[in-house]
C-alpha cells in the first residue's frame, strides 16, 4: 500500500427533495449572488429551474443565468460564463445539470480568479490557485465531478479536450437527488454506466501498487453499476437502483478507490478525449469503445488485476474471458464497442492518433502511448 | 437506499514519515500553541515524542503536555486537560496516540469551548457547538476516531461510558503512519480487529435499509480486516498488511458504510460500554465477547444480512454457521468470546444489565434492549 493524502471536503446532500434546501446552503456560505449554469431547457420544462429560482429568491440570493451548456462542454462557453460572472460580480457558481455543466462551472469558477485566458489553466501555463465557491445540483450521475476537484473541457478551436484539477474546485455542497435523474434517456444511462466503469478500471488495471482492499472496493462498485444499470433498463422507475447507481458513480472518482495505489494512469480517458474532441461523441460511448480495445492491448502488461477482474466481476477464469464478458455486457446494454458505431472510419485513425499525443502528454504517459501503441489499440476497436 | 448527508472534512495523511510534517500542518492552520495529549511514556521511549516536539519547535509552535491518558479514557483526565488548555490558552489540541488519547483530546477540545462541566455534553445537558481545532498522530488503528466526529469517555464516578458527536470534532488533519503501529502488542492488535469488525457489523446487521452497495463495502472491509489480522499475527513486520488494516479501520467508521442506510443502532457498543465502565476491560475484548452473543439473540429479527454475512465473509450457508465462524475466528486470533475470560461471573450480570440501561437510553434503543433482553444476550456469553 502506498502513501497517500485523502482530503475531500465536499458535502453531499443525497436524496429526495434535497434541492429544496439549495437556498439555505448558499446562504449558510454567505453567498449573495450566483452565476446559475445549466444545459438544455429541460430543467425549465421539468420544473427544477422554478424550484431553484424560488429557493434563491426566498433566501435573498440574486442570480445571473448561463444556459445552453452542451455535452463535451466547450471553452468558448466557459469564457462567456467568466465574462458574465465578472460583469455581475457574482460570488459563487451554481451548477444545475450533469457533469458537463458542472465541469464548465468549475472552469468558470477558476477562470474568474485568474487574470489571463482560462485555457492557460488547461495547458499548464498557470495553475488553479483559487476559485469562486461552487455548488451543484446534479441531474445525471456519471462523471463524479460532484465530489472531486477536476473538470474536463474541450477547446473547439484547437480540438483539445483537456482537464484541470485543484483542491479549490471541490464543490462546497453537491445535491444528488436520484429522482431528478428519472428523465435521463436510455442512451445516456448506458453511457453513464460506461463512464463510471472507466473511472473504476483505470486505476485498477494500470496501478503498479493496488492493495487488495482497494481492489475489493472497486469490484463492489463495478458489480453495483452492472446490476443497477440492468435494473434501470428493465424499470426506469426503480428509484432504489437509481440511487445506488448514483452513489456508486460519486464514489468511483472521489479519491476513495485510488487511495494507497501507485503508478496508475488514465489511458482510456486520454484516448477517448480525442474521440470526443474530434467527433463530439458522448464521452461514455467513446469509453465503451476504447475500454475493451485497450484492455486487449494492455492485459499482458499487468496480468494480475485482469485475472482478478474476470473472476470477481464476471465469474470467469481467464483475463481474455473477463474482457470478452465486459464487451459483451456493453453490447447487451447498448453502448457502442466499435469505432464504426461512432461513425469513425479506419481512415480517421491517423488524425485520432495525432490528437491523442497531446492528451497523453497532459496525462504524463506519452512514453508508453506512442503513436504506434495508440494505433494498435484503436485497431482493436475497428 | 435512504437519504443521507455525507460530509467528512478531515485530511488523512497516510504513510511513512507523515508525522514529520506535523509542524507544517499546524502552522498552515495558524496554530501557535497546542495541548499535546498522549498516553504512556512509550512515545517518548520510541522517539516519536522527540520528532513531534522538534517539528513543533521548528515551526515556532509552543506546547503544553498532557500525558498519562489511559485506555478507556476517563473524564477526570479530560477535566485536567481542559484546565491546562485554558490556563495556557492553547489554540489547538494535538493527540499523539490511539483512540483513547484522541477521544480525550476531542472531549478537551469541546470542553474548553463550553462554560459548564464537560460531562454535561455527554449526558445531553448541552450540545457540542464548537471546539478547538484538533490534530492527530495515530499510533493504534481501531476506533476510527481519526476520521470521525465522535468521542467516547468514561465517567469513573458514575461508572458511565458515554459518547459525544459533533461536526466540530472532526480532526483537521490526522496522520496515519502504519510504521508507528509496529509496536502494538499482539493483544491490542486482536482487540483492534474486534473493534473494527464491530463498527462494521452494527449498521450491517441492525439496519432496516441496507443497500447492497453498502453491504458490499462492509464485506470488503471485514474480509480485509480478517486477512490482514492473520497476516500480522504471522508476521508483525508485514507493513503492507498493517497499512491495509489501518485504512480499513479508518473507513469502517468515517460515514462511508452507513451512507444510505436507515434504522440502525449500536447495541453491541451499548452493551460493551458497560463492561468497560464497570470492569475496565479493553473495548475490543469486550466487543468480541458481546458480538457473537448478541448475534445469536438478534439474528431472527433481521435474517437477511445474517445469511448474506455467512456466505460473503465466511463462505458458509446458514446464519448460525456464519455466527459460529466469526466466534471461531475470534477464538483463533485470541480475542475473548466468553465473559469468564474477562473475569466476569454470572453473579455480575444484574449489575451489568442495570448499567446497560443508561447506555441504551443514550443510544436511543431502550425499548428493544430491556433488562430482560440484555440479560438474555449476556447469558449467551457465559
Amino acid at each position: 500500500m502506498n502513501d497517500f493524502t485523502f482530503f475531500n471536503p465536499t458535502r453531499i446532500e443525497f436524496g429526495v427533495d434535497k434541492e429544496q434546501r439549495i437556498g439555505q446552503h448558499l446562504a449558510e456560505h454567505g453567498i449573495k449572488k450566483v452565476l446559475l449554469c445549466y444545459g438544455s431547457e429541460r430543467i425549465k420544462r421539468e420544473g427544477l429551474f422554478a424550484v431553484v429560482s424560488q429557493r434563491l429568491s426566498e433566501n435573498g440570493i440574486e442570480w445571473v443565468e448561463l444556459g445552453g451548456i452542451v455535452s463535451n462542454p466547450v471553452i468558448s462557453k466557459v469564457r462567456e460564463g467568466i465574462a458574465l460572472a465578472k460583469q455581475h460580480q457574482v460570488d459563487a457558481i451554481l451548477s444545475v445539470g450533469g457533469g458537463s455543466v458542472l465541469d464548465s462551472a468549475k472552469a468558470i469558477a477558476a477562470g474568474v480568479c485568474y487574470a489571463g485566458d482560462v485555457w492557460d489553466l488547461f495547458v499548464g501555463k498557470a495553475s488553479v490557485d483559487s476559485a469562486l465557491p461552487l455548488f451543484a445540483i446534479l441531474t445525471l450521475a456519471a462523471t463524479g465531478s460532484e465530489m472531486n476537484p477536476g473538470a474536463v473541457v474541450t477547446n473547439e478551436d484547437t480540438r483539445q479536450k483537456f482537464f484541470i484539477s485543484s483542491p479549490a474546485l471541490f464543490p462546497k455542497v453537491s445535491i444528488v437527488n436520484p429522482a431528478l435523474m428519472r428523465s435521463v434517456s436510455r442512451d445516456y444511462l448506458v453511457y453513464s454506466a460506461s463512464d463510471v466503469i472507466a473511472h473504476l478500471i483505470e486505476v485498477y488495471f494500470t496501478a503498479a501498487v493496488h492493495p487488495k482492499l482497494q481492489s475489493r472496493l472497486v469490484e463492489s462498485l463495478i458489480c453495483t453499476v452492472i446490476e443497477t444499470t440492468e435494473a434501470l433498463l428493465e424499470n426506469p422507475n426503480d428509484d432504489d437502483a437509481r440511487a445506488q447507481f448514483a452513489w456508486a458513480a460519486t464514489l468511483a472518482l472521489n479519491g476513495l478507490t485510488s487511495s494507497g495505489t501507485a503508478g496508475f494512469s488514465f489511458p482510456n480517458h486520454a484516448i477517448e478525449h480525442s474521440l470526443s474532441a474530434l467527433f463530439n461523441v458522448p464521452h461514455g460511448a467513446g469509453l465503451s469503445v476504447v475500454m475493451p480495445a485497450w484492455m486487449k492491448w494492455f492485459q499482458k502488461r499487468n496480468p494480475e488485476p485482469f485475472k482478478r477482474f474476470a473472476g470477481e466481476v464476471f465469474g470467469v477464469i481467464t483475463a481474455a474471458d473477463g474482457i470478452a464478458a465486459l464487451e459483451k455486457w456493453f453490447n447487451k446494454i447498448g453502448t457502442p464497442t466499435r469505432l464504426s458505431q461512432l461513425g469513425i472510419q479506419e481512415s480517421d485513425l491517423p488524425t485520432i492518433v495525432d490528437n491523442v499525443q497531446g492528451n497523453v502528454r497532459i496525462f504524463g504517459i506519452a512514453e508508453v502511448y506512442t503513436p504506434e501503441a495508440v494505433s494498435a489499440i484503436l485497431k482493436n476497436a475497428l
